[in-house]
């Protein structure tokens, strides 16, 4: 393998793919970076055996051929180089020479024959979506994926594909997140996908207005946003009915503003450590909210005005599950909807119905 | 006690203190910050047993006293205060209630009595130097201050003042650091600060050229740097009798672009890990710098351009104390002077003699 690429584009190509390599794995080859040409191109690939991100870039191909090479090890040499240029050969012991201006490194490789093969997604159903939109969708929904492998199917967001809307929800048994938008596609379907691939895609999402598109196989799904191809398996088993666990009246509705309600909520909570957890108890009064919190470091009460119809309600949260909520509305108003101390506060837009938020209450302990 | 201040200046103040506090100390008060009014002005201080630092800030007293808070709590809290000022009352149980705008903190305080007494420093001599030069001065030295508590006075800097110049020297066995500077002084001492106090007057030092004071007494040393005192021990023992380390002359020089120079080194040096560590081969040649490093991960080299006067030397260095030096150069040229592969390398600017580094050589094995 003999090719001379553009050091800037496999810079940006070595460090986006490093991030689907496994820094650990029980198979050496899966720690590096498969490099092949591929025609005029220079195929790069990484995989961690539940995703895998591909890429390719423009190279003046002298000799064909595959090699990996560390992926921690060649993104360190290929950032540092002096030149604008990389010349990149593999010799038949799978030892890479890498030149560039006055450097040259010699690096071990593996052979590309020990790489495992990345499955193929047979797309049975594909949409697009434009980027920015898909990206406001992932991070609204991606903070209520469960951390727990519990219930491994809530480790991930579910897709929702219907009547020409993309619903995405995400739950762990204390929040839930929903947000939908307007999405043209011919078929429905319903899919859930692990919350370590969305971050990733996040990650890759630029905030425009072109497309990217997603084709859905049986077990696999394929996100192609730009250059960059990323393939991941899908969770299965029962995702939770969120539509019955949705409360569908309020009897209490406050509207807020966003970073004042947060502020407040982070003041209180200075007292709450990981070992000293407390409920943050919140009561929704006559256009106000107050807000009080007591552990063995001290107490800490906070006040800020709300706009409030219906009667007090005076509820506990957990202080975490709560500023999650808040801070993934992306609004600067927010109405919160109540209908009792034991019931689900449910958070969403000032305007429109986008995305749908539920934390769970905390039982306070009667007359503390 | 019962005060009213500013609250982005007790903010500020906080902030400073917060970094002479011990994290963990058996003495509970010392991981506090002790507050006490003095006349019209709240006084704040942090001690670990080898450094204290104190401020003063106007408040309105409006009942004298004073308490020590939980210097990590005290200060989450008054930098998320949401009023302008923030009112601290202290009632006869040290439970102290911090109230700013519409939050109120209630929080345990210790007895201001189990505070312990920080040293006081009889200034038998003192000196005023622009805080701009002492910061340059620290920062050109602190790098080469001892890790290793094999020699405890070597873990400090060492200020000499003599004939109106101020010379500070680090040295840790492997390189040496001085920097010299003409300042006024009516006396001749010398004495060794502790390189963890440095670090500190280094962030607690503007850039400006107005004055700092030291006052320097038998076992202490107190540094004055606007509204905050920072008092120190200093430590005891024979400091290396550094002029007899530095090569009277040399037999080759170099003169060389830095940043060209870090870079390469900082390339060639990404075969080098903790676990592989392998000297780094420089060959001084003619106009020009070559060096090449080999692990087991690989080989690597690269060449810079320099101009250079005598023969050609080839010598081995530990990579980071070279790239320590050449670092803190904080010049765009250099002059490196060398006298044989086994002798110290001589790293000065290119004009005038306000640094010296020493980088001693690692021997190489030969043939390879």
């Amino acid at each position: 393998m003999k090719i001379l690429c553009d050091r800037k584009e496999l810079v940006e190509a070595v460090l986006n793919i490093q991030r689907a390599v496994s820094s650990k794995s029980s198979i050496p080859a899966l720690e590096g970076i498969l490099l092949q040409t591929k025609g005029s191109d220079l195929f790069l690939c990484g995989y961690d055996l539940e995703m895998g991100m591909t890429t390719t870039l423009p190279a003046k191909v002298e000799q064909a051929g595959s090699v990996v090479l560390s992926a921690r090890l060649f993104g360190d040499i290929v950032r540092r180089l002096p030149g604008d240029d990389v010349s990149l050969s593999v010799d038949e012991k799978n030892v890479a020479s890498i030149l560039s201006g006055a450097s040259e490194f010699s690096i071990a490789g593996i052979p590309a024959e020990e790489y495992p093969e990345l499955p193929s997604v047979s797309g049975e159903t594909s949409i697009e979506v434009p980027n920015g939109i898909l990206k406001s969708m992932i991070r609204q929904t991606l903070f209520a994926v469960s951390e727990s492998d519990m219930k491994p199917v809530h480790t991930g967001t579910l897709f929702e594909l219907s009547e020409n809307r993309l619903c995405l929800i995400s739950v762990d048994g204390y929040r839930l997140a929903v947000r939908e938008e307007p999405i043209a596609c011919d078929q429905d379907t319903s899919f859930v996908v692990p919350g370590k691939t969305l971050s990733e895609v996040l990650k890759l999402l630029p905030d425009n207005e072109e497309n990217l598109a997603l084709s859905i196989g049986r077990r696999h799904i394929l996100f192609q946003i730009g250059s960059y191809t990323l393939i991941s398996r899908l969770l299965e088993g029962d995702f939770l009915d969120y539509r019955a666990a949705i409360p569908a009246s309020h009897t209490t509705e406050i509207l807020v503003k966003t970073r004042t309600f947060i502020e407040s909520v982070e003041r209180v909570s200075l007292l709450i450590t990981d070992r000293l957890k407390s409920p943050l108890r919140c009561v929704f009064d006559d256009n106000r909210i107050q807000l009080s919190c007591s552990t063995a470091i001290g107490r800490a009460s906070d006040e800020l005005e709300a706009q409030s119809t219906g009667g007090t309600i005076e509820m506990g949260f957990n202080n975490r599950y709560l500023l999650d909520a808040l801070r993934n509305t992306e609004c600067d108003e927010v109405k919160i909807q109540l209908s009792g101390a034991l019931s689900p506060m449910k958070v969403v837009p000032k305007d429109g119905g986008s995305f749908l938020f539920l934390v769970l209450p905390v039982r306070l302990k009667s007359g503390v």
